[in-house]
């Protein structure tokens, strides 16, 4: 059976090659996103899950929107407005993928920061939309260049990753936050906020959402994947209760509705008293990670790669000379036994990509992160 | 912002509208297609939820086509050849909507037997597939007709239910099954096997899968919501490699991987001693409960309204009088207190609608189920 013509046009991710070969014992990964295993929350999980086979309700159908007691939670928790509407989703990534299908036609224009999310790359690649990048400064999207797309074009929506960017690890500003969001107003562009890092600042001020300066023009995605767990796939869409009702028709032929003894189990996770002790820890865990391969890197790399702090998220992104091959530079750092991703795969296209390494600091451990730098530092030492 | 062309097309569904209602208390409802909840196995998975809590690593990221164990049962009892692969799905509903995606440009020719199972027509909907209707004769397809538009038309995939179709609980013969398998071979025409209600037999003799007539021109989607619950969504497709892998690439999109504990407790359910046992036990139970309102509507149906007899499934389809008005019937059914389908959802387009509803017999009591008859020919006594 041929292959749809959105799919055919996907190409093959490098990524995943990188990703089946990281998880062997043997190599050191600084390639996935993932949370630290070891500190997920449990115990705090545990009372909840033992009461789930005396509570058959939650295994019947249930609704799309999601689990009533649950989307009440949300409603209250991020102070929705009678206008706002949300939908529980099968992870945040089914919410991007759900805006692709009820908003976007093929050609359809969509603004991204170059480098951007993979993951949304695919999901828009899918639509068959037309990317539109627009590069990405120290405190968020270059306004000049945003302003003058917006103004030139017919663009449907931005999708943006303000707190703690995959994969630059960037923050948007509080001038840039408002200024993005009277572009959008000013242009009637459907803003994307993808927060799925804003709960992990680990030092700084926390900013409010873009969204909250237009919420008229955007929709919020959040991932319970970095909070709680990525295994129950939860995440959330919220915006305008028109825009909510597009993604739930869809969502209705995705999957019917997300698991719900998972979401029975997320709501009483979120409630947990301890539950923000639990965040607590998960950002002093990260910070301490943060440091000490930021650390690392300050006193091992050689002048040519460079790389910003970062207040929270979970990557670094480690600048690399321009000129250098970072695809084969990657597959260097497998050799000596250290998975990261290079910058090309987080690109729309090959022109204006900069040579760069993503690394994750929060699934290793020190003596791991140790290793893996002292190898990377064998590695670029080829690099001219 | 402007809903995609796609979305614009779907026109809201009057069945939502009769579920809405459907849940009030003082409502009965055949309308749904639920299986009862007061038989769920909870007891056979309880041993594993209560274990959950203590298997972190179920709540990591997990693999896209699904729980490695998981796999590897479903590959050793549904005898996938070296040819074939497996996807965990988040329920079948999502099988149906990746197959849709991966294969499906604009245009292309469905073909399915009218009446069709709603959510199905929804996503070649959303796909903006072009739907050839077959009718359904009492053993499957219209063979005739089938090979007609096979022969005349290029056809992309025929999506089929065969063992008690939702909406009209018709098994295929054993004859029909090969021909239909010889038709999809001869003219390359991919048959989507749906199959949510095949262990839901209560009497009569198995037959084999149509797929297993045409392995290499078929895939099988296969819903764990009768058989273990449907809030844990969990389904399986499984066919050609490569058909699996073009289905596992939009999976990633859409969203990455299934839940993980849910994946888990599934395997344990199939794999626990006495799930034997729970599958009869709920066979005896639809059993009891199809007879029981099966001779309700014998006794008391007026003449000009008739059903055939089904060996299993959920569903009997009572045949209402040419020329009368469903939806009307329908919503004078919920003004006694009964929720029924009304036929004209199953179809594509009015034109060959045959007037009818679909009454759900596995999610009402005896006693719930006489009110519903009593009720029914109430409002049937009005139809000349």
């Amino acid at each position: 059976m041929q292959l749809a013509k959105s799919l055919q046009a996907i190409k093959p991710s490098y990524i995943r090659e990188i990703l089946s070969v990281a998880n062997s014992a043997d190599v050191i990964s600084l390639a996935g996103g993932l949370p630290d295993g070891d500190h997920f929350p449990l115990a705090l999980m545990e009372q909840s899950i033992l009461q789930l086979s005396s509570r058959a309700e939650l295994f019947q159908y249930g609704n799309t929107a999601g689990y009533a007691p649950l989307l009440a939670y949300f409603h209250e928790c991020y102070q929705l407005s009678d206008a706002q509407d949300a939908l529980v989703c099968t992870g945040s990534q089914q919410g991007l993928d759900l805006i692709a299908r009820a908003f976007l036609d093929a050609g359809d224009k969509v603004v991204m920061e170059a480098p951007s999310y993979l993951g949304a790359l695919q999901v828009f690649g899918l639509a068959q939309a037309s990317i539109e990048s627009i590069q990405q400064r120290e405190d968020g999207p270059d306004l000049q260049e945003l302003e003058q797309c917006f103004a030139n074009k017919t663009i449907k929506m931005f999708y943006a990753v303000p707190d703690f960017h995959n994969p630059t690890g960037v923050c948007w500003s509080l001038d840039v936050r408002k200024k993005v969001a009277q572009l959008c107003q000013q242009y009637n562009v459907a803003l994307i906020e993808d927060a799925p890092y804003r709960e992990l600042r680990f030092s700084g001020t926390e900013l409010p959402l873009v969204s909250s300066f237009c919420p008229e023009h955007a929709i919020v995605l959040r991932s319970y994947s970095k909070i709680a767990t990525p295994g129950i796939r939860l995440g959330l869409a919220s915006g305008p209760k028109a825009w909510i009702s597009a993604l739930e028709r869809v969502k209705q032929g995705a999957d019917l509705h997300s698991s719900q003894p998972m979401q029975a189990v997320l709501l009483d996770l979120l409630q947990h008293a301890d539950f923000p002790k639990h965040l607590d820890g998960l950002r002093q865990l990260y910070r301490q990670r943060y440091q000490y391969l930021a650390d690392l890197l300050t006193a091992q790399l050689p002048a040519n790669c460079q790389f910003e702090s970062v207040e929270g998220g979970m990557f670094i992104w480690l600048s690399l000379p321009v000129g250098c091959h970072v695809d084969r530079l990657a597959k260097d750092m497998l050799e000596v036994g250290v998975a990261v991703v290079p910058s090309s795969v987080f690109y729309q296209s090959a022109e204006g990509t900069k040579p760069a390494f993503r690394l994750n600091f929060t699934n290793a451990c020190d003596s791991d992160l140790a290793l893996a730098v002292s190898r990377l530092v064998q590695v670029l030492a080829s690099v001219k």
